[in-house]
């Protein structure tokens, strides 16, 4: 039996989860969560977090998800925008040095998507592309476990698919599905269409939208078939067996996803439609990622069950 | 030393490659083509064929394209739409039994993928996407000598992206790629354009803009756009290490590869432009392909050199 601690270190909770493995299957021992430790202090004030949340158990392995730009090979934060105090260290020396567990760090997203490919959402499958729909649109495909990053460590970026379409997107293009999806998009948009200024926000557009409001109703209507767009173009270049949608917009099923996999079906021709499933491990799966980190790290093992539900 | 040799069934000729291996090198030996044996008997016709061709020379492994659906699994051709003698046989089976050679068959497109990939133009690199830029537009994402062929072998479909443009495809969708870029399409956009019904081809569009007919620049200019933008969605999604443009409508540079590449480096926002390179093996891409199948089928081995060009 081994014990893997996962340690989720985000823009502004820290969460900890305690798993034990036995044979390939996964176990939740415990979770807890805190404030992020902000600072030059904060790694200190992370590893003393930890020991308490330790207590007796002595962990084998620990993972550390990092809100930012991670050199895999060297473990260095390149570029944090929430955590600056991150940049040039490498956090999994420096939490390992600590606690004297030894641990790999990897990149939030990184570990979001594979905790849903593996133990989430995906479960069962090999080949799972996990969209996040946020403020922003990331992606990932992740294959036996692992996610493809490219020749560059740049691949997965569905949201930012260019069709040289009208709308301007934060990224300098044109047309991206994030510009017309995106959750910041979203509000403005409506507001724009009104002719408001009122900072609304991608619930609101829901809310309005359940309410009756027209306008609402169409930028949702436009903002969905962007999504099946980008699921079309998906099945069409990498063809996954099955795609998993999370982030804070997959919350509004109604709204959101369902009009754009009915979408999706509706206007697929040559395409293998796989199952398109909603994300399962919510604001965990961060936490059950540095897990699967902390395994791989151990074993070289990607491939784990999970026995139960935090 | 190995003899491997490759056979390029096409539509029109049958391509034979004769190479020596060594030490992981490739030597080409000597080439042949003649018309395709078509009907009933023509995998008699095939074996005879490629017996003239061996003479004295023992291969020890052959490579068989498809032009067709193939199943990998079984060897057994599914669907081949000018050659439906070989519907339901395993070409590669009945070619072995009639030389007593072991063999392998390849999808055809597979074969020029994996041979500009490794032989040709992305040779060195790990991993190179190809595309096709014909009749219709395909695409193949080559990693260690591998394609990628996705979760029900539909991936590296880059012709079909969506975009939910005005464009009707033939794959049932609008404003995919093909729909812009199609070698069919270019001469149909450009005719129409013009009020006429002259069954124009693309090098009719080519020719027309070298001669200053602003009707046929302006339809390449949206065609060399809608490229850029698959472009730059191919690094967005994938980020390869090197892309690898061929097929016919590659043969005119000027006005549709190096517009289309100068458009995608301006328009770069976030993207790892990687190098973007015309294809190298020409017509003889297939047969090369087919001679990689081969040496793989004998020792596993997806990346051989190539010493000398046909």
């Amino acid at each position: 039996m081994t014990l893997l601690l996962g340690v989720d270190n985000g823009g502004t909770r820290v969460k900890l989860l305690l798993a034990r493995e036995m044979e390939g299957r996964l176990e939740h021992v415990r979770t807890a969560d805190a404030p992020t430790p902000r600072g030059p202090s904060a790694m200190d004030e992370l590893a003393a977090l930890t020991r308490t949340f330790l207590a007796d158990d002595r962990a084998d392995a620990f993972g550390l998800t990092v809100a930012g730009i991670l050199d895999e090979a060297s473990g260095l934060v390149a570029t944090s925008a929430n955590m600056r105090w991150l940049e040039g260290l490498a956090p999994a020396r420096e939490l390992s040095d600590r606690l004297g567990i030894p641990g790999e760090a990897v990149q939030d997203g990184v570990a979001t998507a594979i905790a849903e490919a593996v133990l989430g959402a995906g479960r069962g499958a090999d080949d799972v592309f996990v969209l996040a729909l946020g403020t922003g649109i990331a992606g990932a495909h992740v294959v036996d476990g692992s996610v493809r990053k490219g020749a560059h460590g740049g691949a997965g970026e569905i949201g930012h698919i260019a069709t040289g379409g009208g709308e301007k997107c934060t990224c300098g293009q044109s047309g991206c599905l994030e510009s017309l999806l995106g959750g910041t998009r979203l509000g403005a948009r409506w507001d724009r269409a009104r002719g408001v200024d009122a900072q609304s926000t991608a619930l609101d557009v829901v809310l309005a939208a359940e309410r009756g409001d027209g306008t609402a109703r169409a930028i949702l209507d436009e903002a969905t078939t962007a999504l099946a767009n980008g699921l079309l173009s998906l099945m069409a270049m990498i063809d996954p067996g099955v795609i998993v949608i999370g982030g804070g917009l997959s919350n509004s099923p109604a709204w959101i996803i369902d009009p754009a996999i009915e979408k999706a079906h509706r206007r697929a021709t040559f395409h293998a439609v796989p199952p398109i499933i909603r994300a399962q491990l919510g604001s965990w799966a961060g936490a059950w990622g540095a897990v699967l980190t902390a395994a791989h790290s151990r074993s070289g093992e990607r491939r784990l069950e999970r026995t139960e539900l935090v």
